[in-house]
This record gives structure tokens, sequence and C-alpha cells, in this order.
């Protein structure tokens, strides 16, 4: 026998998915080389400009040495933040929150903080792909409870929810508004939460990353404003959305339960400090009022949001409920597979040169065959691209072989 | 019984430990306040300035929207690092290289994708204290081969290696030069591991973070450069230290093995990207030439080794290797406590209004009740400060209470 020159990976990494939401990416690069413009809707990624505070705090950043910041967060950064969430009316002082390296690393840090290996965390589906990538690296069970495109994806009756905590459940996870659905929860759910959370001794995990991008009645409530809940809530946050600096990995871990705030810290101590630069350059951008960078822009998403419900009601077959939120919508479409669709809009279609790349909405499941036939649009780009970008697609379901309705 | 509002921890959030080199933070702080100057040499944050070359890239970052970097890090990135490691003769392609948050992000990759929940790596103690953090995190057994002082802490003999490897094992993590003893491994030593690893089908885990910092004799052998382990070694790299950017975030993971360099892109792609700003600006540090900021970095290093190594043979009873490498010495004093010798050189000594802070090396230890006598010396200062914080050390152990010899 050959003598092995290559180690086996651990199990648990052979095993993880690759992301939906960049895995076609290479049919998308083969598209683009054929000359056909793709209008990227897969991605979060939005073309508004980070604001000039933002840009300018970079230019100026004063130290001469890049040094290590706290690992709980610069000082500045921290109050910053209290101003911010003071402006929702939520008190915090700057021990309450951790500045992580991304939301990202505030999900890990959390899931890791609030269960054990092979402990469970309730989360409704479909739900941020990214989860499960952070559930595998803590080694904790992420439970899912379906939601469905005819409702808006609201969250399942309360025995629903119920029913499913079990022996080994230790928190809620909670996305509002909603990625990949643009969902806005009522006050009745997420007091629906907090009364369960209580009942059964839970944490809850409240994912508030698109706290502003609310389009119709009333303010996002935050998991934050419900006392009875006060320790029981871990918000995870990020400034890549309402400032467009996803690049900067700015986000932070809050919460009134002193416990899980220490242990995070010393995760954090562990990775040292969040990057510095863009501490600095947060800082600057948190300071802005909502007037000057936050409201205008949520206004340009109100208008896309609108572009893109309003083509999709228009198309036959497809369940295009009015999302009240994040800038996603996630469809179910007249199709056999929703991946298969996308594919083949990227190596079999285009209309006047251009096409359109959704994400597979099965990727944002982790029940297997649930969401074959849905994709998320994230309406990122400017109503002109958005209004072409439809068409496409309008198009495109027209033409597609396997249509079923 | 009162309703419960606050739930548990998970078990092992609650049991993590406090870092040992900031958990006498609030003692130094004790010591700010009463007018005593300290010289920090507890934690590896130099005082040299940063490259020019990277504040100005940071300055002058081009872009108007902050978005995500490539999950794997930017190209001109990994090409920098091509160029970077082909000048110590370690050809690499940009696939084989992970741009990663810090080197720390690195480890956890590293770790998690070498090892499954409750498998073993082997270490060799004292250890870069923030292993622990990340073994924690993904469910791995840190196994320590204790190494001594009075050998430099030279690895331990291969029988005795060999006799740690167990059905568990899937990896030896070794750090070279290393942090916190400044030790670097001859060849025979790094011969050995990779013999080990090839005879019993190990990964190796190669902590390069220092890889220029070494000041005698032959230069830095990298793990990469032994062909008969070449899918065998993850190396896990960071410009934190080499370019005086510790608070950038920017490292890297480093395998010709292609399904590690996969499953990390995977753990990658869940948290999106590495900050984008130091990653551009990092790429303008790794195009310059060693000759024009780290050649000369590292003779100042090595004036300091030897003003700090030179002190301590003249202090009765320190047991003082001369480390080779990095920028620490770990040596064993004359006291009943390492620990209660630095808290008192904060709370009780001060030598014309000075004092110096060490960090205790028991924390750098996993097996309890080693290392009680040792304590970490980061010599980050320069020569005249660290000379003072010398004087203050000498003089503290002669009148520290709790002297043993």
């Amino acid at each position: 026998m050959a003598k092995k020159k290559k180690p086996a990976l651990s199990a648990r990494a052979g095993a993880l998915p690759a992301s939906p939401i960049r895995k076609l990416v290479p049919l998308a690069d083969g598209a683009k080389k054929r000359g056909v413009h793709v209008y990227h809707l897969n991605i979060g990624q939005p073309d508004v400009p980070s604001p000039e505070a933002f840009l300018k705090a970079v230019r100026e950043y004063p130290a001469k040495v890049i040094a290590y910041g706290r690992s709980e967060g610069e000082l500045p950064l921290r109050e910053a933040y209290c101003e911010y969430y003071g402006r929702f009316g939520i008190e915090l002082s700057p021990d309450e929150i951790l500045v992580t390296t991304g939301g990202s690393e505030a999900l890990l840090f959390a899931f890791f903080c609030v269960a054990g290996v092979g402990d469970e965390i309730l989360v409704f589906e479909p739900f941020y792909t990214n989860y499960t990538g952070f559930a595998a690296l803590v080694g904790v069970t992420l439970k899912p409870l379906a939601t469905e495109p005819v409702t808006g994806y609201h969250l399942p009756p309360r025995e629903v929810v119920e029913a499913a905590v079990g022996p080994k459940t230790r928190a809620i996870a909670i996305c509002n508004p909603n990625n990949p659905t643009g969902t806005v929860y009522g006050e009745d759910e997420l007091n629906m939460i907090a009364e369960l959370a209580g009942k059964h001794d839970l944490f809850i995990i409240a994912d508030e990353v698109y706290r502003e991008f609310v389009y119709d009645g009333p303010d996002h409530t935050s998991m934050l404003s419900i006392p009875a809940v006060a320790e029981r809530v871990v918000v995870t946050d990020s400034l890549s959305k309402r400032f467009n600096v996803c690049g900067a990995r700015i986000g932070c871990l809050v919460s009134r339960n002193a416990d899980v705030v220490a242990a995070a810290l010393k995760l954090g101590q562990a990775r040292l400090s969040p990057p510095v630069v863009e501490e600095y350059a947060a800082t600057a951008a948190l300071k802005m009022s909502p007037e000057e960078y936050v409201h205008p822009m949520i206004e340009h998403f109100k208008r896309r949001r609108d572009v893109v419900h309003d083509a999709l009601t228009k198309m036959p077959g497809v369940v295009a409920y009015k999302p009240a939120g994040a800038f996603y919508i996630t469809p179910e479409f007249p199709v056999d597979d929703a991946e298969k669709f996308i594919s083949w809009m990227l190596t079999d279609f285009a209309l006047d040169g251009e096409t359109t790349m959704l994400a597979p909405a099965a990727g944002f499941y982790s029940t297997p065959g649930l969401g074959l036939r849905e994709a998320r649009i994230a309406y990122v780009l400017n109503e002109d691209e958005l209004t072409r970008a439809m068409a496409c697609l309008a198009e495109g379901l027209n033409r597609y072989p396997g249509r079923i309705s």
C-alpha cells in the first residue's frame, strides 16, 4: 500500500455546505464571458455609496501605529453605539455592547455562549444561510421551524413553536426584519417569542441588522424593548447594511445579561480586537443624524421594493407577498426547481443581452426538500436596473422549459 | 419560587479562562492612578510605527462603496502574499492562500478543519494562550507536552512526543519562532515533527507569525519547505507583527492541501470577507522590499533582545536562556508565584516612580501547576525603556517578600 500523503479533514469540515448565495457565481462568470450583462440580485451588496463621513474618517485615520484595539471595541465606538440605540428609545451602557468583526462574529459568539455542543437553537426557516456555518463551527444544532411564502413568512402559531421546544433547546433565534424573506414581525409575534422564552427559560438571539429597513406601518420593534426578557435577549447587529459598509466588518453583540457579555468578551480577547481603522470610521458613521444618510436611503429602498413587488405580482404563477422590510423578497416561482431555473437563466437565457441572477432559497432552509421552488431576490440595484432585471425574470419564466404552471 | 429571569450560559462559555495577558490590567490602571509609570511588557504590541506604505494606502483607499471583499481574500493581496513567500523560496499559488481576519481566524479555521469535537491537537506548552479560546470555540482538545526554561523550551525527545499520539490525535501544532518563549526550532526538531506526522497520519498546524524575527544563526525554516509533508501542513500567518499592524486584523491560512483550503473557504464564506480597507493596505505592505522595513526592524529587536537577556542573566536566581526569535522571553523567576510577584510589582513597588508589568506564564500552560514561577516578557519597547524596565525588575526581585532563593 502506498504511504498516505494526505490526512482526512474532520468529518464536520467535509460536511460544510457551499454558500447558496455564491455557489452559482461560476455560471454568472460564464454568462459575462459570453457578453451577457448579469443583474446580481443574488447577494445583499447594495450599490449605494458609503457615507462620506465614513470614507473621510478612513482617509484621516490619525494613528501612526495600527495597534491592537480593545477586545470589547474602542470606547468612543461603544459610546456612539449607545447614542445610536438611544435614538430608538433603547438605553444602553457601553458595557452592554461588545464590538464584533461584523455581525457574523456576533452570531458566532452568541451561539457559543447560549448553547453547548449538541444543544439546539430554534430558527425559523428560511433563515440567513450563514447561521449554518456558525452553528457548525461551534457544534450547535439549528432546529428549523418552517414558514411559508403564502403567509408572507410570518411565524407559525404559538403551539407549533412551543411544541418544538425540547430538552436540548437553549434559545430561539429571530431575524427581524428578516433575511431572506423581508418579513417584519409584529409585536404579537415578538411577544409570543418572549413569552415562550420566559416559560421555557430560553435565550432569544435577535438579529436586527436591518432595523431601519421598514417600509410600511409601524417602526421596527427591537427585542431590547421588551423588559420581561431583558436578560434573555442577545442582539446581533451590523453596520454593513445601514451604512453600506459591508466590507468594513463592524458589528456588535448587545445584551443586558452581563454574563453573556463577559463570556463573549473572553472570546473577543482570544481574537484580540476588531479591525481598528474601520472601528474609527464606524464611530463617525454612527454619529450622523438618520436624516443625513439612513432615512433617504430607506426611501430609495422602499421604491425599489415596490418596483420588484409590483413586477412579481404581474408574473403569472408567482407567489409574491409584499415584504415590509430588509431588502429581500423570496417568492415562490412556478418552476420545477428554482436552482435549475436560476442556472438556466445564466446559461441559456438572455433578453436584449441581459439576464438576472437570484439565490436559490433551498440553501436558506435546513429541512431537505423545502424551498425548492423559491429564490431570494436582493433588490440592491437602482430602479431602472431592477425594472430591466424584472423584465428578464418575467420573460425567463415564460421561456423556461421546466415551468410547471 | 421566583420566576427565573436569567438563563444560564452554556457550560463551555462559563468555563472560558480570562486572558493571562490582560487579566492584571486593572492593577496596572491602579498603579497609573497613583502616578507610577508602568512599562508594559505583558502584551506583544510593539511601539514601532506601521510602514508608511500601509498608512498611505489607508489614506488613499479608492472605493466609494466599502463593499464585501472576496471570501478568500482579494486577489491582489493573495498575489502579493505569493510574492512575499517567494522571497523565502516558498512557491505558492493564490489558490493555496486564504486571507483571514488576523492570524486568529486562521487558527480557528485550521483547528476546525483538521479536528472534530473531542479530537486532540498536540501542543507544546507553554503555548500562545489564545489557542485555548479557539480550541474551546470549536470543541477541540489541546493535549499539552511540556517544555522547560532550562532547555530554552526546545522540544521534548521524539519518543516523548510519539508517546503522546493517541487514537484521537489529529494534528501537531507548532509555533515557530515561538510565542511565548522566543524559541526557534532547529531543522532536526521540525523533521522530527514531520516524520511523526507522516507515520501517524497527522496534520501539522504551523504558526509562523514571527517568521522574520530570528536573531542568531540560520534563518527560520518554514514547515512549507518540507516536501514530505506538503499536504499535511496548514500554516497560520499574520501581518500583525512583521508590519506592526496588530489592529489591522489581516492574516492568512496557507496549505497545499486543497481540501483544507476549500473547507476553510466555506467557513470564510459564512463570515463573508476580511476587512477590505486593511486588505488593500496590506497589499501595499507586502510589496515592500524587506530592506525597506522588516530587516531594520529586526535589527532593533535583536538589540532589544540583547538588553533584556543580558539584564536577566545578571539577576540572581533567574533562569534566562537566550531566545533566538520572536520578541518574547519567558524566564523562570526565584519567586513563590509569578502572578503574585507581577501583581505586587503593580500594587506595592516602584523604583523612581516606575514599575514593570509582565504576563504570568501559567496562563500559557494548560497543565495545572506548570509555569507558576515563569512570566512572559514582550520586549516591545525601546532600549532605554527596556533598560529601565529591567532595573525595576531586578530591584523588584530584591525587595519582593515572596522571593524563594
